[in-house]
Parts: C-alpha cells; structure tokens; sequence
C-alpha cells in the first residue's frame, strides 16, 4: 500500500489533462483513475498505471481513492458534479462563474457537512490565487484600493464571439492590460478605472474568401458588451498564421493593492501571473489543494471551503518543521 | 463593552509607532495601552484614549487585552519578550533571524500551549508574505526554481558598517535588485544565482570635511561579506542632501517562481512589494494577524503559530460569507 494520497479525476478535458501531469510531477501524490462520461476504452492517458473508468462507476473507488479533481466546466458540470461527489468523496474544482459562488458553496457545504467529507471549492487563480491576494492586501492595507487585471490571455467567450461575425472563417482574441492603467495604479494616485479602461482586446482573424475586411472589423469593434465600451485592435491573418502563433491558452494578470499608511507613505501589493498554459496552470493548483483536501478531512474539518479557509501548509508537500526551517 | 478587538502594543520604536497608525486604520480593532521600558509619563503618543503603561505592569492587563503586538527587535527583544508575553496573552511578534527560528518557535510553542495562548511569530513581509509565497508557488508549480530580491531597500546593516569607514561622517546603503537578473528569471531560463549577482549596493556618503574620497570608496568596495562580492557604487553627498533625499526607510522586493508544466509551458508566479516605509507596512501586517491570534484562541488552536498556519480568512475584518461574495 503506497503512502502517497490517492487522486481520482472527473473529466477529461483540457484541465483534466493537465492534472494528470501536474500530479506526475509531484512525489506524495498518485494518481488511479480518470473518470468519464465516454466510453472509458476510448480514452488514451499514456499512463499503464492509470485506470479510466465511466463515471457512473466511481462509487466503487470510494475506499481507494482520498481526493477526486473536478475538472469539468462550471457552466453545466460542476453544479450538478461537486454536490454528487462531495457525498462520497474529499473533492476539490475550480468553480468559476463568480456570482453563483454562494449558493454553489451552500449546496456543496450541505453535503460534505452531512456526508463528512471536505470540499474545497472554487481553486485555481481567479478565484483562487487572485483572490486571496484581494482578501490578504485588503486586509493589511485598509486605506487603499484593489484592482485585478486580466491577460494578456485568450479569452474563450470572446473568441467563440469573433468567430460568429459573419465572414469569418476562424480567429481568436486575446484580453490585453492596459499598461497605461497598470502604470496608474502603481503610481499610487487610487484611479476609478472601468473594466473596459483597464483592459484592451486584439483579435487575430481568418477571414473567408472574398469577405468584407471592413465590415468585419466594423462588427467586432461594434459589438455591445464585449467590444463596444473597449479599445480593440483587429488584425487578419491567414489559417496557416493562426495555426502557428495562436494555438496556445495563455493566460495570466494582475491583483495590485496600492494603500497608504501613516501620514503619507504609499505601500504597494502586487501578484502576478504569466501563463503558458492557462489550463495546465490552474489544474496544477487544484492538484496542491488536493493535499490540503486530504489533511483537512482527515483533522475532521468537514463541508465546503474555499481558499480562504485553507492554512497555506496544508498545499505543501512539505513537513511543518521543514517550512519553518528552510522557508520561513 | 467594546466589540472590538483590543490591543496592546510592546515597544515604541518604528514598529510600535506604525503600529498605533495601523491600528487607527481598522473598525474592527481598539488599542488599548502601549508598554514601554522607558518611563510611560515620557511617552507622548498623541492618542487621548490610549494609556501608556510600564513593562513591568503588562500582567495587570490580561483580563482586557486579546492580542499584545510585540514591536521589539529580533536581536535581544524578542527571544526573551515573546516567550514572556505569551505565558499570559495571545502574541504577534516579527521575529526575523532566519536561521534562529526553529528555536524560537521550540521556545515560543513550549509556552504558549502550556498557558493555552496563540502566539504567532515572525510575521511581516520577510519573514512573513514572502515566506508564504515561497511555499505556495513551490507546492503549485514543483518543477522550477524559487528566487528571492530584496529591495530597493535602506539596508540598516549594511548603513552602519559605511558608518563606520574612517572619514565617513554619516551615510546610507540601498540594496538594489539586479534588473539584469530579475530579467533572466523572468525569462524562464532558471539561472543559478548567488545573493551578490541578485543585488547590488548603492551608498550615499557625507565624507568629513578633508576626508580622503578615495579612500573611502576602495574600503567601501573592499569591506568582506558586506560589499566585496558585490556590484558596489559609492556616491558622495552633503549632510543636506542626506536628510532631504534620504531620511525614509524604503524596501520591498521580489518573490518570483518560474516553473513548467506539461511539455514545456512556462508559469510564472510573481509576488512584490514596493513599500514607502517598512516599517509601517510590517506593522500593519503584524495588526492583521492579530485578527487571526485572536480568532484561533478563540478556537482553542494554542501555541505558536507561523504564517503557514493561519488560513487567510482568519487576518481578513470581514466574514465568510462577505469574503465568499465579494472577493472570491
């Protein structure tokens, strides 16, 4: 018997991928089986060692298996998922359509509560990281003001909308921060600044034969919601171009924190990310909450939780001692 | 009867005095006394409600302070102070002799579980926020490499040993991170790096009058483990130029973590701060984690405790449910 944590994944997709090479790259964690929807012989990890199995067979894991990822998406998946399997297992997901966090966490908490397991909910990096950071500046500099920033990365809802403006054959956009905005905030002076003054969009389009450039640029920079109120740039590109220097998920951003103290001394909090891979990233964070799953549930801290709830030691393969010693 | 989280402070030097400051800056905490060695009739806090009290005195507070924040330093205050205080209140402290922790927390931990008080040690931004980031952005991305950057910062040290140059009538030394070499770790090359190709030293001197420049600069340059490893560069000034450009404490830094993940997806996590003042900006994080001493005893976690320890909701004014809303 191994005396590493045992991992199960739900799903498949691009975050599921990356956490099954996230747990690869990590000593105290194993990985038995990827659970799917589709038929389990379809799907090819490369890994002998790992079991696929179809998800309606994952109670049979519930003696093997410490903590299940959730790597499906939040729109249709997760709602129903989280609750079904915090009944029989420490879970952990990145839940991310912010407004629906409290009642999502209401409905996971009722079940790990009752079913005694521990659900971390809502993990990767925004929420996650980011928003600890937003919670943990605040906190220590009251007077002052928080401002998140998001990119450069590939954005899928914006993409999915360029893609539907008649002509175009293909293409992708990428949220951009506005360096001017950035330069503001580090300044110290507390801008007011819109979501749309703090960001700018680029799209990269593969036109049809023969389509209007013009009044493809026109739409896209038209579009109420999610290009109107911004500064966005449109560039065409061939298929072949888009193949190359577009396939990638990059991702990443910024949370700054610029608070005074004292008479008038400016203090400046700052993370930041800058992702190769947005998918690979965020489930590699799910993968670190995975330990912090396991030892909460085994110290009896039952229901759901969210990065707020969770000591930073629990993430760390490594011993108390060693964090003070080598870390601190 | 206050709802408030009252307060006590120990010591009055820089780290109490932006202590009282933080404290102002919250709802949800009260101070209550600062204890001094010096005679308390002496000290002028400017604070109507706040009473100053001799050390000797503390104990007859026990029964109205929750948190004592322990503003004294690390070299002789601390070690003795700490385990002290904690026999008879919950304490924050910023203990920062990195290679004496494991100790000081032994001596510190044996206390407060005995008395059944919280004492959390070493807080501030190093140790403190940095040390947490060091071991979030390892557990998230274990393939990398770590890399700390101090400054640019007023070195207290490394102040008085050009303070002490023959000739030199007063001074200052900045520790200034290497661009160069914040480059190469941004870049994702994880270079070996020593502390002396990541920093170099910038001072300002006033020299005595008819004092040899010359010579000055090569003991400066020359001086072991201060600067001979080290890029160094000496700038003479006047004693006017000196209290007028140079009379802040500045500091801040860098935590960045560059890692793979898959193939070869770069990730880089990157945590810094840029801090008109240390010392107000160590106190106020030494304030917010009152918050968390306070909470955790209430929860009957006793001992000593380190950054690690505290789930960051714990240093956060606001409740679950809020943070879960609003921030997450």
């Amino acid at each position: 018997m191994s005396n590493k944590i045992q991992l199960g994944i739900v799903g498949y997709g691009n975050l599921g991928k990356g956490a099954v090479k996230a747990i690869k790259a990590t000593e105290d964690l194993e990985l038995v089986a990827v659970f799917t929807r589709r038929d389990p012989k379809a799907l090819n990890l490369g890994e002998p060692g790992v079991k696929t199995v179809h998800i309606d067979n994952a109670s049979d894991y519930q003696d093997t298996i410490d903590v299940m990822l959730l790597c499906g998406g939040s729109a249709t998946d997760l709602p129903e998922q989280t609750p079904h399997f915090a009944s029989m297992f420490n879970t952990v997901d990145s839940y991310d359509t912010h407004a629906k966090i409290p009642e999502f966490y209401q409905s996971v908490n009722d079940v790990a509560a009752k079913h005694h397991t521990t659900a971390i909910i809502s993990t990767g990096w925004d929420p996650g990281l980011f928003s600890l950071n937003r919670v943990m500046a605040e906190a220590i500099l009251p007077n002052g003001g928080n401002y998140s920033f998001w990119g450069k990365g590939l954005s899928q809802g914006h993409s999915d909308a360029v893609r539907r403006v008649e002509g175009v054959k293909n293409g992708v956009q990428y949220t951009i921060p506005s360096e001017d905005a950035i330069e503001k905030v580090r300044s110290g002076i507390n801008p007011e600044l819109t979501t749309s003054e703090k960001h700018r969009r680029v799209c990269y389009i593969v036109p049809e034969e023969g389509a209007n450039k013009a009044a493809i640029e026109n739409e896209i920079k038209t579009m109420p919601n999610y290009f109107a109120d911004y500064d966005t740039e449109v560039n065409f590109i061939s298929e072949e171009e888009l193949a190359r220097d577009h396939s990638k998920a990059p991702h990443g951003g910024f949370v700054i924190q610029s608070g005074n103290t004292g008479e008038d001394n400016n203090q400046l909090y700052e993370f930041s990310l800058k992702l190769d891979s947005n998918p690979e990233f965020t489930s590699s964070v799910l993968v670190a909450y995975a330990r912090a799953a396991y030892r909460m549930n085994q110290e009896k801290q039952f229901g759901a939780k969210t990065v707020y709830d969770v000591a930073p030691a629990y993430i760390s393969p490594r011993s108390a001692m060693e964090l003070r010693r080598d870390y601190l």
